[in-house]
């Protein structure tokens, strides 16, 4: 995977800005997936609520969707994203690929987000996986 | 902002794997942003809505907190994470900071996440601004 940095247009800078780096995100894709677990909302859920236990995250709320496959009846993929206290974490599946992407984004400095990221990656089980860190 | 791919430990594999590239991730982080705004709930979701009309994206469901500062009664930064047909779109703030985090990941080839995040920089109108895609 390549990560390209964009140039924007930046205005002059009157003063030196302050640049926080409240957190870390860590993201990834993971290849050759079990398309069955791919479909299985409910599992989706619970792998995430205890991958954010085991970082020390904290989930106000969780968003969550199964969509269908394109012009079926058949279960899809499922999107399951949670609101953090520090920050969110997304996942979402693409059974018909055995595709899944991650994305965990946490601050706080007791927060865990790799040990989140790596029960995820471990209860999909993947053939490969990319994964990838930035403060942020 | 630097970017750490991370290696982790591959299965041997028996077949070539698929490897899907579904959608783009924009993301950036966005710096010296006048507080106020970074503390009105109400506008972010606005512009998370506008942002989300210009790139052709579909809002399933939004999730929204805002906190509060550290043991005070004032109003601090907001989270806003809307679920999209397409993926999601994710903003944090940090007003203390003048900090804002935002991440757009869109599948679907009729979608234009640099619009949304373009967009969303304009409202918010940063002193400075990083930005980031990848293929995923």
């Amino acid at each position: 995977m390549k990560i390209r940095a964009i140039k924007q247009k930046q205005k002059a800078l009157q003063k030196e800005i302050q640049r926080p780096m409240v957190g870390t995100h860590v993201f990834g894709n993971l290849y050759g997936v079990d398309s069955a677990l791919l479909k299985d909302l409910a599992a989706t859920k619970e792998i995430i609520k205890k991958a954010s236990e085991l970082g020390n995250l904290h989930i106000i709320d969780i968003m969550e969707r199964q969509f269908n496959v394109i012009n079926s009846p058949d279960l899809g993929g499922v999107s399951v994203i949670a609101l953090l206290v520090e920050s969110h974490i997304a996942v979402h599946t693409w059974p018909e690929s055995n595709y899944v992407t991650v994305d965990i984004y946490s601050c706080g400095e007791e927060s865990r987000p790799e040990t989140t990221f790596d029960y995820i990656v471990s209860k999909f089980n993947p053939a490969d996986v990319e994964k990838f860190e930035t403060k942020r």
